[in-house]
């Protein structure tokens, strides 16, 4: 199949599939920018929901936009905020949030600060980021979600999605913005939300409510109705998913663009994840057989420093807890993801 | 004075006057070695208490040392395991540790299992870490402390480093012993207590006891009854002290070697000790100042993460507590201390 598209954004030419790191607070866990490109990374996934809070729009402004405060000079995407909002801002509010026609009405997870966001003002946030993608303000259903709320949150995010249009046209204009497909795990919704939205003109179109919680024969069949109603010479990003192989198998069914927390959350607890080239493994560098383990990390990575340290000097970082695990096992796995995609875009 | 000497290690020539690095349990916080060459540091110091608990002898033996197993192949100086027998052993155990003429016995931070160490066994143990420079177990007197304890801990010390140069002498001998001049605060005891040590063939001369509490004034007039006794040719070393002036007024002094805790430590604390090449100064990065700072952390590094980077930025990642903030007040803390005497040494 081999699908690639070229992607034009203010920082740059962006070759399609390619998968992004996520710099949730502005950073990529322990990792310089300079570290980013050594791995590949052609673009960073930021969260407008954090950066909104902290350091906030204005000293973004001030910095000149994430790209000026990072100092990151690639592209940008940045998701809405929809998703934090809906999990860390109602976990701090007993599970509630108010949602209306006009927006969403949350206490934040750090002070318990009252905050509102609506399609335009999660625009406007994105625009202090300067993301180089932004993407609308939606409503992730939960899994499981009955049709009745599921078809509710989707025609919000039908709405939502053709304010979110509106405010583009009136205002400076110089991103590319993506609507998120919703309609939960019901192939009619998710049929009519493609269908509607494809309608609108966006720049590209996502694929949202998935990665959470559900078994992954539930996403592959969200895939199955959606790509085919998608446009063909626009980018698609399947958000959030996943394991590398689903990552693999998503490209094949004509995704172009993905991020997930994996890489980065799960080298936090000592796990690796793996490739010879061909096949994916998961090793829990943590295991007793790997404590007098002398072979380097990776002895086909590009980066020097996983091919110096040996798995059990690894192991052992990670039980004593000095901060340097963090760094060799997050590099490590995000080569992993970041190569995932190598020989079809090469 | 612009005293300096050349040390001759297994793992190559050190020239004095230089400041080491701390490599608790074989790592430096947050560092690889390729990022401590970058940094111009020569020699690293680890520390053989911790590296005794984790990884053990065992490991480290078939890691081939510690060389081999954190893979910095310049020298490596080891400290006795004394001082956090006495500190972190003591605190586990209602600060009681057993001393007798033979050793100490003590129970160990991490699980409070018992251990016994004697000047030959802490021999023993760096020999598996196979530093370049080992020190002698010896006894730190509290501060402050009586004359009469004071006096027994030197005895007691002075009666060690006399077993560690029989141990040398009966035992592979691949490596430089430096001997550690105790004596409280107590002008007859040091200076006695470093006659004793010098009429012994040490290959160096360490000053301890220091860095424990005591105002400088005090270890200012340590250093003035100690130095003078010691030998012209050969190195020494003051252990655990200090902040950058203290250190180059201790260089004045005649000494040639230096580690301490602080650039490290107090990284995590978000403190930055910072030097114009002329004048030192301290920094604490989260003053609201700082908020709104976009210059870069330090213009005159030779370091790109930290001549990128605005203060502005590195403050924001100390807030939301990204690990980035670690390793880039790390970096430069120890840039500051390892250029402290670059002047004299070139």
């Amino acid at each position: 199949m081999n699908r690639s598209l070229s992607i034009t954004t203010k920082h740059g030419l962006l070759k399609t599939p390619f998968f992004m790191p996520i710099a949730t607070q502005g950073a990529v866990k322990s990792l310089t920018v300079a570290d980013l490109k050594r791995l590949g990374a052609t673009i960073v996934l930021s969260n407008t929901y954090h950066l909104y809070l902290r350091p906030g729009e204005k000293l973004l402004n001030s910095a000149k936009g994430l790209h000026g405060f990072m100092k990151w000079d690639g592209p940008i995407l940045t998701d809405s905020g929809g998703y934090q909002v809906f999990s860390l801002g109602a976990k701090n509010n007993n599970g509630l949030v108010k949602l209306t026609d006009d927006g969403v009405e949350f206490k934040d997870h750090l002070r318990g600060g009252k905050h509102f966001f609506t399609p335009e003002r999660a625009l406007e946030i994105q625009s202090a980021i300067g993301s180089d993608i932004r993407m609308v303000l939606d409503i992730c259903s939960e899994y499981p979600c009955t049709e009745e709320k599921a078809r509710e949150d989707m025609e919000r995010t039908l709405a939502w999605a053709e304010r979110s249009i509106e405010y583009k046209k009136k205002n400076d204009g110089d991103y590319l913005l993506f609507a998120i497909v919703q309609g939960g795990m019901h192939q009619s919704l998710r049929e009519e939300c493609a269908r509607r939205l494809v309608e609108m003109p966006f720049d590209g179109y996502a694929i949202g409510g998935v990665s959470v919680g559900e078994p992954w024969e539930e996403a592959r069949k969200v895939l199955d109705w959606v790509v085919p109603l998608l446009p063909e010479n626009k980018p698609r990003y399947l958000m959030g998913v996943g394991k590398p192989e689903q990552m693999q198998e998503a490209y094949r069914k004509g995704i172009d663009m993905f991020d997930c927390v994996i890489p980065t959350r799960e080298a936090r607890h000592a796990k690796l994840y793996t490739t010879d080239g061909t096949t994916y493994g998961e090793i829990n560098i943590l295991n007793e057989k790997y404590s007098t383990d002398f072979s380097v990390i990776n002895p086909n990575s590009k980066l020097e420093e996983l091919q110096t340290y040996t798995k059990a000097y690894l192991r052992h970082l990670f039980i004593v807890k000095e901060p340097l695990a963090l760094r060799l096992a997050t590099l490590h796995n995000l080569e992993t993801y970041l190569t995932l995609f190598s020989s079809n875009s090469s």
